[in-house]
């Protein structure tokens, strides 16, 4: 008899992505350099304890072994909680009883910048990171999955900022692909399940029922309404959304990148005309570009700033500087567009 | 003392798109081709008599003969419920109340084809093509708001098929532009304001509140746990996703238009290697044309389909042919992509 079905969902999700980076990791190799056998890459899994990390832990400890990989576990205590150091302790053991070798609990110090969640995100990631390099990891795996992505996409599109914030999670991301995504199109459901038919005990943090969390309050109200309103296809479609704006988005910053070079005079300023000419999509990616460019962070770009400036393109009608985020300064002379740092 | 703020809102959305109208209805004239000035526009409001197309109705005729433009109105009766008829006899004179002329009580029969609400909108359309074509009219006003769009974009993204079904209405669509939507990005709520203060009587669709609507249930049920859990900006950002979808859609087909010569061969035939090197955006939507020249339903169409057929360039290892909806059969052959009904 083979596995439960939730636990052969969770383990073929991890065996393809490992099979990626076996292949990632030996093309990277240099031909005839060495006869000898690379060392074998070593994968971890970045694990809360809860149960999408969890099942992510058991099916990389059981496929990672198989496929000649070692197989290691991170968990970052984020100090939010008292108690957290001694939760971090007990993931820390779990990972090791399922087998994971290196295994490490991280203590990590929380700041305020870009509110609570963000702030609480680069923390983990810097750690995650500094713990991938201390031990030579090919990759670290985390847990995020369908349903996960469903809530970003939703959360993307309540910044009405456009396509790439409707992209979500990528499968792959991080310096050189080191991250990667195996359950973005597996439902928490079955991760869940296949937690409970091996009898792993999970922890469900208490952040993800507080509704004190736009995430939390998306999981637990907003999209269950919306799933009432249109179906239970809902999480599907929000998450193919994410795959099919991302290609989009790809698409288009490349062709902006490609034609940013043709709208520059000789001393590289922008040419109303030739800007003109583009088409709305291609015109306004590369506007933000260039205010990015000059000094506005990005964050605090919005769509309706980078309209403003584009009116200089297709509503000219002698309008003034406009101000930008990050002392930028865009302005219309002669033709030209020019933004600057004021 | 002015109007009321909601009614000089409505009034300035209106008096914008009159102003577009005219510019592109002189702008049709053949220069120098007659001395006389061109017969004054007739411009028509398409209205239930609810509150948005009766404040839409109260703006144009005020509007209206301050531009020199002849304003009309046309209700559609759907037969649908018990006294419709009636309703749309008094909706008529209400119009009528207004100063509007001429005005139209149309009854149209609603089919099946596509669901209740697809089949009466149907309709509905081709009575209003009908009417402005018997008026000889430039242009029909709709009375969609902001609110509308937002759900219409939820409506698109519960199909997951991609950001074009995420671009929800135009402002100008229909043959020769002939439909407008002056309100798209007004508030509903303005719009019922304008009509209390005016002291129009407005009639409340009971479908519009029916929970067997997809749309009613998104209107009082999804969208305000959505707005719950995302804040009240969401219908702001879900129509701003509108229009920043629609201008990416274009600029993506028409990328897609002009790389489909480029990759086929002598003989018509999509090369493989050549449609391998697009962005996979790109070649997606090729793909998807290319089916639907062959005679594939677009509405039948999913993404998942092409998803499949583009596997046979990026995931080639000797798969069959594809069946695609309306008998469309996608297969490679030698190095070439052959997509016909079979």
């Amino acid at each position: 008899m083979g596995p439960h079905p939730a636990v052969a969902a969770i383990r073929l999700a991890v065996r393809r992505v490992l099979h990626d980076i076996l292949n990632d990791h030996t093309s990277g190799e240099i031909p005839g350099r060495t006869a000898e056998r690379p060392p074998s890459p070593l994968v971890l899994v970045a694990c809360s304890g809860g149960a999408d990390s969890m099942a992510l832990a058991s099916a990389l400890a059981f496929e990672a072994p198989r496929l000649g990989i070692r197989a290691g576990g991170v968990t970052v205590d984020h100090g939010l909680q008292a108690g957290s150091d001694l939760r971090a302790d007990e993931v820390a053991l779990r990972l090791r009883g399922l087998g994971l070798d290196p295994v490490e609990s991280v203590a990590v110090t929380v700041g305020r910048q870009g509110g609570p969640e963000a702030a609480a995100r680069d923390a983990r990631y810097a750690a995650l990171d500094a713990v991938s390099e201390r031990h030579g990891a090919t990759a670290i795996l985390l847990g995020h999955t369908r349903d996960d992505q469903a809530e970003t996409v939703l959360l993307g599109l309540a910044r009405g900022s456009g396509i790439r914030s409707l992209s979500g999670m990528a499968a792959v991301s991080g310096a050189g692909g080191r991250y990667r995504r195996p359950f973005l199109q597996l439902d928490r459901q079955t991760a869940r399940k296949a937690c409970m038919v091996q009898s792993l005990p999970v922890w469900d943090d208490p952040h993800n029922a507080d509704p004190a969390y736009t995430r939390s309050r998306l999981r637990h109200e907003g999209l269950p309404a919306l799933e009432k309103a249109l179906g239970k296809g809902v999480v599907e479609a929000l998450a193919r959304t994410a795959q099919l704006s991302r290609d989009d988005a790809d698409a288009l910053d490349s062709w902006a990148r490609q034609a940013e070079g043709s709208v520059r005079d000789g001393s590289g300023l922008l040419e109303c005309a030739k800007l003109y000419a583009l088409p709305p999509a291609v015109r306004r990616r590369i506007l933000r570009r260039a205010a990015i460019d000059a000094g506005a962070p990005a964050g605090a770009l919005f769509a309706r700033h980078i309209e403003e400036v584009d009116r200089l393109i297709t509503g000219w009608r002698g309008q003034g500087a406009i101000n930008l985020p990050g002392k930028v300064v865009a302005q219309r002379q002669g033709g030209r567009l020019v933004i600057r740092q004021g």
